[in-house]
C-alpha cells in the first residue's frame, strides 16, 4: 500500500489521524494543504513527510504562474520555507525540500520544463523511498532470528514512508517474508498513540503477531525476558556527535531499558535521515501542543491550569545503540567512522 | 482531606474515577459495594485499599445477624475473602483484612461487643494510616533539598491513603511545608492516568508546582538534567528477596532510567506494605482488562482483534533503589538486613 502519491495534479495521502478505524484519503490541491497535513500529523514519519515535502513542492510547481525561471525559483523557495517550517526535527523534511530545490536550481530548461522536472523528481523520490526501504529491510532482516520477539515504538512502518515496507517495520516485514517466525510488542506511544493505532494496524495487516503495551510497561517485559530485540526508526541522526539518534519521545527510555537488560537495540533509517552538518547542541526538539497530553478525545484529563510538557522527540546517544540499518548496509559502532566509510566504499 | 471514612453505619469514599473533573462520593452500605469500589479503581492506592478492606469488614460486622461468635467469625472471614479477591497484588489489602480478622478472633467479648470492636478497629486503622504517613513524610523530607525537581509515577498521595498526606507525595508535602522549594514532574501513568488525573489534582491543591509528562518522556527529562530525584509508592515489598518493590507498572522503567543517570530513586511505603513472608517468585502481578489500553473514553483505539497486555504492576529490584522511607525511619541498602534491624531496635 502507498501512503502518499501524485495523481493528476493532486497529492493524495492517507489521513493517518483517522486510522485504524477509518481508511480515508486527503486530496491536496495546494502545497499549503500538504504543509497543514504534515503539521497536524495527518501524515507523519520522517521518510513520509520528506516525500510529502517533495510532493508539496510539485504542487507548487504544477500551479505556478511564473513565466521566468527566477520567479519560479523564488516561488518554490517560499513554498519550501512554509513546508519545512511545519516540523523542525525530522531531517528528511529538509533533505527532501533541498533536493527538489536543488533540482530546480540546477535545471537549465525553461520554466515549463523545469516545472515538469520538479513534479517528476517528487514522484521519483517516492519510488526511490520504497526501493530504499525494501533494501534496508533486507539488510536489517539479517539481524533478526526465527523465534524473536521484537519491541518497537511509534510507527516506523509503511505509513511512515512512501509505502510498502517502512523502516524498522520493513526490517521485521522482510524477516517475516523470509519465513522467520517473528512476534512483536508495540509500545502504544503516547501521546498520539502511533504504536497502538498505526503499528498495530500495519502488523495485523501483514499477518505479523503484535501485542500492544503501555510505554511504561517496557521495563516489566524486559524484566520478564519477553522481548529479545528492539528496533525503531529515526527522525534525525546527528553524525558529528557520533550518531545521536533523534526519534519519537520514549525511544531513549526504551534504549536505556534495553541496555540495562543487554537486549540489542537497533535503529533503521535511510541515509536521508542522517544529518551530516548539525551539531548536537543545535538539534531542535519539537515541543508540541500540551493538549495532546491533557485532553483525550476532546475530554480534559489533567486538572485545569496544570501544565503538560510535550516534547515530540528525544535523543538516544550512540553508546546505547547496537547497530544502525541503512539502505547501504548495517553500520556498527563506531558509527561516525563507519558511516563515513559507507561513502568511500560505495558511491551514492 | 479524607479519602475514606466511617459515618453512621456507612462507608463514604471519594470516587477517584471521576477526578479531577468531579469530586463525588460513594456511600457504601454493604461490604460488597466496597469490594466493587476496590476492583473498579473507584478507590485505589495500597494503603487506601487496605483501609477500604478494614472498613468493608466493619460494614459486614455492622450488618451481621449472627448471634454466635463462631457464625460471626465465619461471616467476617467470608467477607474478607471476597474483599481480598478484588486485587491480588497490594499487600496492604491482605494485611488490613488479616488485622481485622485477628482482632475479631482474639476478642473474648460477646458478638455485639466484638462487632463494635471490629468497627472501631477499622476506624483506628484509618487514623493510624494518616499518622503513619505524616511521620513517614517527616523522615522522607530529609532526603529532599530546596530547589529539587522530583519525578513521581502514579499516585502516592493522600488519595492513595486514608487521607491528608499520602506516601511518596507525603514526603514532598512535608518538605514543601518545611519551606523547601520543590517542583514536581508527574508521569501521566497509563493506562488509567492516575498521575495526570490524581497526582496533578493533589499537588495543585497543595500549591506544589507540578508538570505532567508522558511515561515515555522520562528518558528525555533525565537526559536534559531536569529531574534530580525520584520518589514513588509501593503496593508490595518482598522482603525475602532483599526488598523487591512491586508498584504501578512503569515504576521499574523509571528506576532503570534513574539508575542510568545516577539520579536517586526512593520508595515511600508504610511497614504494612512490606511482605515478610512471600517468595519473589510467588508474587502475583495483576493483569487487568486490556480494554484499559485498547479503549479511551469508550472509543476503540487499537485495531479490532489486536491484543493488549495490561499488567497493573511491575517489579523493581533492590539494587536500583537508593532508600525506602517508612514510618519507623529510612531504610538504606542492604534493605533486608536493615528492615529487620528496624524491628529489633524499635518495637512496633
Amino acid at each position: 500500500m502507498r501512503t502518499i502519491w501524485w495523481e493528476d495534479g493532486k497529492v493524495i495521502l492517507i489521513n493517518q489521524k483517522k486510522l485504524p478505524s477509518q481508511l480515508t484519503y486527503i486530496e491536496c490541491t495546494h502545497y499549503k494543504r500538504v504543509a497543514k497535513a504534515i503539521k497536524t500529523l495527518e501524515i507523519r514519519g520522517a521518510p513520509a513527510i520528506g516525500i510529502a515535502a517533495a510532493m508539496g513542492l510539485a504542487l507548487a510547481a504544477y500551479h505556478t504562474e511564473s513565466t521566468t525561471k527566477d520567479h519560479f525559483l523564488k516561488e518554490l523557495t517560499r513554498a519550501a520555507k512554509i513546508i519545512t517550517s511545519t516540523r523542525p526535527t525530522a531531517q528528511n523534511l529538509f533533505w527532501a525540500a533541498n533536493r527538489v530545490l536543488h533540482k530546480a536550481n540546477m535545471s537549465t530548461a525553461p520554466v515549463e520544463t523545469a516545472k515538469q522536472e520538479v513534479i517528476h523528481e517528487a514522484q521519483r523520490m517516492a519510488e526511490e523511498d520504497i526501493h530504499i526501504n525494501k533494501t534496508m529491510g533486507t539488510y536489517g532482516a539479517t539481524l533478526l532470528d526465527d523465534g524473536d520477539t521484537i519491541g518497537t515504538i511509534c510507527n516506523a512502518g509503511w505509513l511512515a514512508t512512501a509505502g510498502e515496507y517502512g523502516t524498522a517495520l520493513g526490517v521485521i516485514k522482510v524477516a517475516h517474508e523470509q519465513g522467520k517466525n517473528i512476534s512483536t510488542i508495540a509500545l502504544e506511544t503516547r501521546p498520539v498513540l502511533q504504536g497502538a493505532r498505526l503499528t498495530a494496524f500495519e502488523l495485523q495487516h501483514d499477518g505479523i503477531d503484535v501485542k500492544i503495551i503501555t510505554d511504561g510497561a517496557i521495563g516489566y517485559y524486559c524484566y520478564e525476558g519477553l522481548i529479545n530485540k528492539f528496533i525503531c526508526g529515526a527522525d534525525r541522526i546527528i553524525v558529528s556527535s557520533g550518531c545521536h539518534v533523534i526519534n519519537k519521545v520514549g525511544t531513549h527510555t526504551v534504549s536505556i531499558t534495553a541496555n540495562h537488560y543487554n537486549i540489542p537495540f537497533y535503529v533503521a533509517a535511510p541515509l536521508s535521515t542522517f544529518d551530516p552538518e548539525s551539531r548536537l547542541e543545535d538539534a531542535i526538539i519539537e515541543m508540541r501542543n500540551p493538549r495532546e497530553i491533557t485532553e483525550i478525545n476532546g475530554k480534559q484529563i489533567v486538572p485545569e491550569n496544570v501544565l503538560a510538557l510535550n516534547p515530540a522527540f528525544d535523543i538516544t546517544p550512540p553508546h546505547l545503540i547496537d547497530a544502525i540499518v541503512t539502505e547501504k548496509g548495517i553500520i556498527y559502532p563506531p558509527f561516525k567512522q563507519n558511516y563515513k566509510k559507507l561513502f568511500t566504499k560505495k558511491s551514492l
